[in-house]
């Protein structure tokens, strides 16, 4: 395990590839050879990745060796935060107000992770529940976050979002008593875009229900590296 | 005011328009004609736009006449819930997929608005901070709602989308206990991205706060018909 004494910050320039999906492919199988599984996390603004981010690391550091590579249009809050509360790397990587990453920015953000000391790379995408869901980032798996304030009806009105991704974290439960927010409601919408998506309820500030999460990552991981 | 039986729905086609901007001012102009001041609200997702709006509209209606127009890649619930919460006529507009509108996309939409009858068309934007922050819709003003479960530090991480805001909304005051969200802090960055910005906070569920910005609007409207 490595830490840096200070954020790096990685501005992402536009990709000149044309056949993302082909470059997206061709990424998985560089990862999979190094061993290194890529998680893409997406969610709308403000959902708590960062903070689930930082509950699920603690709770796998001392299993597997972990890097996470925060996106943003601007700043490195979140880089900073990763940082401080696990003690891992972390880079910041800035899209210059560009909305997603595809395959080639990601593997930008990568060609400044040491992937010899890594198993799991979370790449937390820009807050969006539109653009990210278009571009294969190369990841294994993508995850996303819905979370409780946000509403229950978000499958219905983005589509792609929940259709691409394999596992829903629903956050911030420990505030649904002030919220009108039906989970099996939400937990049906999720199925109507991707009937084998897992929906993983959790309250990231307290930690509940984040073993859950934690735990099927780290099968994830150990499956990735074996297969 | 006229009342429509069922929510039309408008599949709206990609613009060919090269100079969005130019198309945008152009729009303006013929507003400007008619009389009718066009507003674009935006937000992230889950903000509150639409519960926003019918507080809103409850206020306005009985002074000025209101159209909405609804942008979503897929669903009609939110012109539904207008309509149906307010009785002022509600459209949908649907993206196929794209993630903001510009000019061209929100004429498409007006085109299906009888403009004669309205003086205030409020166009609900996709929930999104990134993409709908880069394209003029032809607007009179943009305005755009920031939740509390969101996060103060959105202005940090969104620049754009809060420069080109001259109305912050800060929704869902009423939750402010329960999150860690600076009220003052969230001033303080919006300011830095535009000094001008005015911050209304309110709580759309309860009602509080929305009279502020119904006056401001209602303001707005008539200096736009009588200048």
């Amino acid at each position: 395990m490595f830490i840096m004494d200070e954020i790096r910050v990685i501005e992402i320039k536009k990709s000149i590839f044309a056949d993302n999906d082909k470059d997206a492919d061709a990424l998985r199988q560089e990862l999979k050879q190094k061993g290194v599984y890529l998680l893409n996390l997406m969610s709308a603004p403000g959902s708590g990745k960062t903070t689930t981010l930082i509950q699920t690391i603690n709770r796998l550091k001392d299993k597997i060796r972990i890097a996470v590579m925060e996106a943003d249009i601007d700043s490195d809050v979140d880089a900073v935060k990763i940082q401080e509360a696990t003690g891992i790397p972390s880079i910041q990587l800035h899209t210059g107000g560009m909305c997603h990453l595809d395959a080639e920015m990601t593997r930008q953000g990568l060609d400044n992770i040491a992937l010899g000391e890594a198993d799991l790379v979370i790449l937390e995408n820009v807050g969006n529940l539109v653009c990210p869901a278009e571009f294969d980032t190369g990841a294994v798996r993508n995850a996303m976050i819905l979370s409780v304030p946000e509403g229950d009806d978000k499958p219905l009105k983005y589509p792609l979002m929940f259709s691409v991704c394999d596992t829903v974290i629903v956050n911030k439960t420990d505030v649904l008593p002030y919220f009108d927010f039906d989970l099996e409601k939400c937990k049906a919408y999720v199925h109507m875009r991707n009937p084998r998506a897992r929906v993983i309820p959790i309250c990231a500030k307290t930690g509940e229900g984040v073993d859950v999460f934690a735990d099927w990552l780290l099968q994830e991981v150990k499956q990735w590296k074996q297969s």
